[in-house]
Order: structure tokens, then sequence, then C-alpha cells
């Protein structure tokens, strides 16, 4: 047991070392990044080709897009408009890690980019102990799962800088309560900021939009804060 | 990273070992087990707090539910009449392991019982390597999920005995298609037996009661088929 915990801890040691050469060369480029994390079935990919769409010609996103099995989510994001995205099939493994965004970002035309977004397995736990060097995690969480998720999954809630409640149009269709999942939230993390929106209404998507542009903001002003 | 392999060989070997252990124990006490695996928010809960009521007086279950964080569902489903739970609280693993469940049912009054049931962790990647020494893993997707994804997640589809579509009510409130998720997991695994239903309108509940009692029923005639 203490063998697996010492290679565990090898394991981790290793992505953080990667992980702060990515977060140094971002940071040369004064190029923010975002990793996207949720269950499957969240609406990251369907959040993202809104925002592709949404978002060309005012901000110039590269993405990498994790699946396990298969390259759909690249496939729908350059359809979307994406101009720089890279798919990452991980063949199995649960998240994403610092090395294969490294592969990933190989040969990408990051200068020419305002924000990279990295958009992560779907998986509400292995990927919170995975470092990419992202300025930020980004959480999402659909009112078509529970309001009790923060609670049963509290790692990715405590280190997201940013939780995207989705699906808001589903309201209603069951018991899952608003009010109550964002307390859940600000119980694991108290003054995690929180946006609400539905990619199918169009309700509170602006903000989510202004929330990536300022982002982006901050880091070419050289106040952009680490993860 | 050839030391990494050799250490998760090593796991999972010593997890066959213990899984047989228990899958030993069940057969002499022809009890059935079922290993229910799913995206954290498919409904897993719902749909025993459902079973526990209808079957009550029908089928004695008995049911360990994993967490990772929190021993909620536990409680729910004792709340719901469960009367033999036990929690199993991770504390950050991302699935369910034999060992967790050996210790689990130690003093279980297991002779007493015609049914158990593992709630594993939300997780659809991570639980699908891991024997519990169940009969059959069965996989609940949601329809508020996405029709793509026996795709992208096709291990615990290709290992599962029983794939369960959840929350049918939801249909039509997004762009999940039926016919092109079954397919999905037809494409992934050639004749997986698939039930439909919704725990909100009771849809297709009747047919999975009947599958659990069918189950139960050819357990106790000595010809229940084994993972």
């Amino acid at each position: 047991m203490s063998e697996i915990i010492r290679i565990g801890e090898q394991v981790l040691s290793e992505n953080n070392r990667l992980a702060a050469q990515i977060r140094s060369r971002l940071e040369t480029l004064q190029l923010p990044a975002i990793n996207l994390v949720s269950s499957p079935g969240s609406g990251k990919t369907t959040l993202l080709e809104k925002t592709l769409t949404h978002l060309a010609g005012h901000l110039r996103i590269a993405l990498i897009a994790g699946d396990v099995q298969t390259d759909n989510d690249a496939r729908r994001l350059t359809a979307a408009g994406g101009r720089l995205v890279r798919p990452i099939v991980t063949g199995g493994a649960c998240h994403l890690d610092a090395r294969m965004v490294t592969q990933a970002l190989q040969g990408m035309a990051l200068e020419e980019c305002d924000l990279l977004i990295i958009e992560n397995v779907g998986n509400l736990v292995c990927p919170s102990s995975y470092d990419l060097g992202e300025d930020r995690k980004v959480v999402l969480l659909s009112t078509a799962e529970g309001d009790d998720k923060p609670l049963k999954y509290p790692a990715i809630f405590r280190r997201a800088g940013l939780l995207v409640i989705t699906k808001l149009d589903l309201l209603g269709t069951s018991d899952f309560d608003l009010l109550r999942a964002e307390e859940h939230a600000r119980m694991i993390h108290p003054g995690l900021e929180i946006l609400r929106l539905s990619c199918r209404s169009g309700a509170g998507m602006e903000s989510w939009y202004g929330w990536l542009q300022q982002l982006a903001l901050a880091k070419k002003a050289g106040s952009g804060a680490h993860a």
C-alpha cells in the first residue's frame, strides 16, 4: 500500500513540474487558460460550441478537447468554427494530465490566441487532482444532476475558480433546487463565483462571455491570478 | 512509466483476487449482486429509493452505497426503507474496489437477503475496471446527458449486463435521441439488454422491478451467470 502511495505522489509531483512549465509558457505569452471540468453530459461541449460562435471575431480561442475514446468533441468544436482545436484521446485514462497537455500544445500557434480552453474528460473526481497549468479551473454542474453534488464531490468545487450551473431551462423538471446547490457549493468553497445559464434558452450566456473576456483582458493587463 | 504500469497491474490483480472471494461467498449464499455505475446525477439513488419502496415485502435487498465524501446516499436509502444499508465513503477515491466491498460486507446478515445492490461512486470511467464480485454491472444513462456517451465512455457499456436509460420524462427537452443512444450502446456491446424508465412518471419501472426479481429467482434456481 505504501508503495502505491509513493508512486501516486511521484506521479502528482511530476505532473506539477510539467504544469509549472506550461504555466510559465502561457505567462510569457500573456495567454489565460481555463480547465473545464464536469460530469459527462453536463454540457461542456455545447457551451463551448455556443462560445466559439458568439465570440468569433472578438476573442481568438485555442481549444484542447480531452476524451476517453473518441475525438467527437474536437470535431464538434471545429465544426462550430474553432480555428485551433486539438483533441486528446486518453485511451481509457479518466483525466487529462500536464504531460498530455504539453504534447497537445506542441506546434499550436498560441501567440495568435487570446484564450486557451482545455475541456477535460467528463469526470467530477479524478481531474480535480491534476494541475494543467491553467489560470482557473471552471466546474460545470447541470440542473439535471443533483443539488447535493458539491458536497459529494467536494475536491473540484474547492479548487474551482468558477462554478457554472448549466441547463437552467430544465429547472422545475426535477427536485434540483438552485439556491440549495449554490449554498452547498459555498459551504465547500466560500466566496466561490457562480454563473447560471442555459445554452438552450440563452439565459445567462452574456455573463459567461463577459467572464471570459474579462479573464483575457486581465491577463493582457498583467494582473491574471494563478490557480 | 513501466513501474507505474506494473503497480497498476498489481492493484487490479489483487482486486480480482478479492472479487473472486466475494463472488464465491455470494454463490454459497445463492445471493445475486449488481454493481450500479453511472455519471454523477444520472439517478442511481433515486432509482434505488423507488425500488426499495416498491419491492418492500417482495424482495429483501441489501445495499452498499459508495460515495466520495458523504454518506448522503446511504442515509437516503435507509430513509426509503432499506433495512440493511452500508455506506462506503472512499475519501476521495474515484471508484469502489473489492477490498472496500469486502470490509462493508463484514457482519452484514446476507443470509436474510434476496439481492445485493452495490451503488458505485458517480463516475463513468474508473469503476469499469474494478470487479466487485457482482453478477452484473448495470450502467445508467440519463436522457439529460448525451446520446453519444456509450461511444465516449465505452468500457463500462462493454462490461455492463444491462443499460438503464433514466429520466425518460425529460425526452424532448434536449437533443438526446433515444434510438441513437441505444444504437451507440449496441455498437459498443451488441445484444446489450436495455431498459428505459422514468422514476418521476413511473414509465418503465415495472420492467426494472421484474428484471431484479428475475435475477433473484434465477440465482436461487442455481442458473445465475457471472460477470
